[in-house]
């Protein structure tokens, strides 16, 4: 369990400030996570790459010379928000482009894909590699559905090195993808890990025995089987490995990266004994090995597991594997000279933003959405605990905390902007950029979407009728589905913000006041939200680290319903 | 606990082998440990070190270029053999000297001392120091006493970059012993660990508590106390060491290397948490931070603890800790490029032995050692688990497997000696050394120590009579006292061996044959060893993994027992 924390609100702030004190030298804070502290003389393509913090080395132990430029740091096991991924990656731009890359989940692809939007409208050249390494997370023919992990470091490592050596975005790009494209892990887990002041572990496997491709935050594997020996597990993984081989290569006389990755509590002695045979093993399976790497490089707290990578190389790979690199935790070969440049620490940027005039009717009514967010801010606060246990029936545990941030700095957000003279609609998209940046993850990126669209539909002047509402809604359908790519039936805040939606809609075309409409929206969003418990996640659903069990609701769904319900006017004024 | 293992007993030993797989450029296994693969162009001095296995990466983990020439490796949580000592340091000498270097436990120091005498013996000047940096193992004014911890790596890159800088031995055993003077930690702990194979926790701290002062082996703390914040142990930490500064030195301004070390399970994230308090307070104090190190370099496997090390710097110490490193966990800036000739693996010496002329009348003597060491090689085979449970309660746990494992090489190699002519006392002295070399540890040592004595005595021409054993028995009281250093009364082997070799002797003075002056020792020696259980463990006595706690005999008191009593005279000969 992670015993060593002061407030667990704090965490993972406390956590960046003492990694950066450790390498003073390396790194430096910047707004959103850390960044390279020496400035190389040359400009080259900027690599960025993040994630939830809780698997170091990943993210940030891999931020030096030949490897990534900066590290943006989402909560624990919680995507990093839009704008920390958008400031961190301006705050290592130096004009040649910027390559994101992080693991395939669905929090930080949606945070990732806007942040890129939001950099190529200022003009900066961003291109996007998410790393999907993990065999069991989906099959063969649906690579991109597909989780990142310990697999990421081959990805990161190639795509700095060309960076490193002044390709271009194109080529870096281009180096990464293939990179990604013949990097495959498989992974076991023993134990689950329990976060900073929690009760209970988030996730557990049954002692004695081996979940076979549980993901980094328990997210479900393909089976679970009694414990075997250190030999049986090295022929497991190398079997199973080496019954995918990408591009359907030869593997006799093909050179390989091996990479045994501990968790956290399997210790080296472990993995060296399970790494003897497995180098036997793929020796005899006429690959030839270049350059093991047993240790800890994707880990979760004190998760006991382990998986191995392969990365099947070609000479343009292996120089890359190769070259050199010099971070807190991956070091190699001699780097550069280091430089006489430094970057200084960034300051989180507080530029006040200008608010839109607004007619006098549309100021009132942003006092009801700021009624409504501090009721939603409430029951949320309220029901943190109940959504994050649900959440942890599968799931990485996180949907309850990042629910209660997002809509308290939602509600502040608000509060502020509607202070300075806004309308309903930029009280609303203000509100939306603050839960998402406080809250990060799949629901922080969710909800802006959410709260944006109907921001957009509400506007700042005219007044706010049934139709109004349900385009808002039925255009925050639109955008959930563009963003998140889920279906009704996933089970997914999807299944509750259709019904809502489509009951809203229908409900107003047939006459119905905003308050009824409501009304009978949010009822059907409970009761959809409620049925989701019936749902089987769907099977290879790799983009989420939600993959709830049958039997228990979706914390997404439940969340939208008791959202719709104490949302539903009039909300009271909150005295 | 420790999931990964094939047969328990072949742990040490795949560990090893895939160590060197998983590094078959810095690394080539050698008789007894591992070595640096590279030679350097000029001889250095050589740095040797070494401990039991267990604590990746102390002590493998820390060859290399700029680091150690080899890493002597001992079974799990057990001192290596003088054997394996002699022969690592023998395959990396180049002619300017060796200085060994290990933590200061009784049988690292018992075998590491014994080989130094051997090499001194062969004309190779040797020095050691004993790192001695746990400030909880014993009081200030008995440096010498304490125990070695995670700031062995001090002492370690401190004379490894002496040697790769050219230094002669004086010099390079001057900067270890001035290092090792000026390293302090602490430490403490969560959790215990379980070793392979074991049912159970080798130790265990209460729940919600943590000890300490704990040892990385489980030796008993300071105290227990409720679970700290990790501020608040930040501040323990801080104020602790800082109330013990070396040499009187005013704190202000002086620059110091700290150490976050994790034991295990304690993961990178909760000790940076830690790291961003200690660094703070330590600045506060006026100190100056050189180069932090966070992370894990001194580990008992999954245990659950952290120690907090500073190395006080001086202008010397600190060019040398600076100096490029490059070894499997701990790299630093770019060694000189890598040396052409690489140094080949080497086998186990099986260099056929002389055996001495022998009389006919020892020769059939010989036969009865034999049948003496079957039987005591049964007897703890039988009982290795009681004496280890025993040995667990304090200790390292280990000292059942470990006489188990000694005394059946033992009974071995006096058969091999005896058939091929040996006398007595050959057939005992061969037994002593096949006893050591595979058992390591303390009582491998001591073990090796009686059973030499013994043969010196006997010898190989005349009669066995009670004489000759009484006066082997003295010889072997007087050679564990000065080789182990422990008294009557301090709870270890000495407890039941003094009483036996005195009344042995008396009843030899009073004309008893040895049969009934064996069975009289016997008595004594069971008696002796039973009533450990009433002793306290000596305050302080920090070379020694076995601080047996209180109600509880000393397992080395009752394995000489038994010993005594299965071989008293006439033994029977095993069919």
């Amino acid at each position: 369990m992670t015993r060593l924390f002061n407030d667990p609100a704090d965490f993972t702030d406390q956590m960046i400030d003492g990694l950066v004190a450790a390498h003073p030298e390396r790194l430096v804070r910047v707004s959103g996570g850390v960044a390279r502290r020496s400035l190389d003389e040359e400009a080259h393509v900027s690599v960025v790459i993040g994630g939830g913090s809780g698997h170091y080395p990943a993210f940030a132990g891999l931020v030096g010379p030949g490897l990534a430029d900066a590290a943006v740091m989402g909560n624990i096991f919680a995507s990093p928000s839009i704008n920390q991924v958008f400031s961190v990656a301006k705050s290592v731009d130096q004009g040649r482009g910027i390559l994101l890359s992080y693991g395939n989940y669905a929090g930080d692809v949606l945070n990732f894909s806007e942040a890129q939007e939001r950099l190529r409208a200022e003009g900066i050249d961003c291109r996007t590699v998410a790393v999907a390494d993990d065999i069991f997370s989906a099959p063969a023919d649906a690579l991109d559905q597909r989780r990142g992990i310990a697999g990421d470091l081959t990805v990161f490592k190639v795509a700095g090195a060309a960076a490193a050596a002044g390709s271009d975005l194109d080529e870096v790009e281009r180096l990464a993808v293939k990179t990604n494209a013949r990097t495959r892990s498989m992974g076991v887990a023993f134990s689950g890990c329990t976060l900073p002041g929690a009760d209970a572990p988030l996730f557990s496997v049954p002692e004695g025995m081996m979940a076979i491709g549980l993901g980094i935050h328990g997210e479900p594997g393909l089976d679970t089987v009694p414990m075997p020996t250190a030999d049986a597990l090295a022929e497991l993984f190398v079997e199973r490995l080496l019954a995918e081989v990408p591009d359907g290569l030869d593997p006799r006389g093909v050179r390989v990266v091996p990479i045994l990755n501990g968790l956290g509590s399997v210790k080296y002695e472990e993995l060296f004994v399970v790494f003897g045979r497995v180098s036997a093993l793929l020796t005899e399976a006429g690959l030839e090995l270049v350059d093991p790497q047993v240790g800890e490089f994707c880990t979760s707290f004190d998760m006991a597991g382990a998986s191995l990578t392969l990365l099947w190389l070609d000479d343009e790979l292996e120089r890359h594997w190769l070259a050199p690199a010099d971070s807190p935790a991956f070091r190699r070969g001699a780097v550069s000279p280091s430089a006489t440049r430094v970057r200084q620490a960034v300051e989180a940027d507080s530029a006040s933003v200008q608010i839109p005039e607004a007619s006098s009717a549309s100021r009132v009514n942003a006092t009801r959405v700021i009624a409504a967010l501090d009721a939603v801010a409430d029951a949320l606060a309220e029901n943190a605990e109940s959504l994050g246990a649900l959440d942890s029936v599968a799931g990485d545990g996180d949907h309850g905390i990042g629910m209660k941030r997002g809509s308290a700095a939602a509600a502040r957000a608000a509060r502020g902007a509607q202070e300075g003279g806004a309308g309903a609609g930029t009280t609303l998209t203000t509100a939306a950029e603050a839960w998402s940046d406080a809250a990060g993850g799949t629901s922080g990126a969710l909800w802006r979407v959410i709260l944006a669209s109907l921001g957009e539909a509400v506007g700042d002047f005219d007044p706010v009728g049934p139709r109004v509402l349900a385009d808002g809604f039925l255009a925050a359908r639109q955008a959930v589905a563009a963003a998140g790519g889920a279906e009704i039936g996933d089970k997914t805040l999807v299944d509750a913000l259709v019904p809502f939606v489509e009951t809203f809609d229908r409900e107003v075309r047939t006459g119905a006041s905003s308050a009824a409409a409501w009304r009978a929206a949010a009822e059907a969003a409970s009761a959809a939200a409620d049925a989701t418990a019936d749902l089987l996640p769907r099977k290879g659903r790799a983009r989420s680290h939600g993959e709830h069990a049958m039997g228990s609701p979706d914390p997404g769904a439940i969340s939208l319903a008791m959202i719709a319900e104490v949302t539903r006017p009039p909300v009271r004024i909150a005295g």
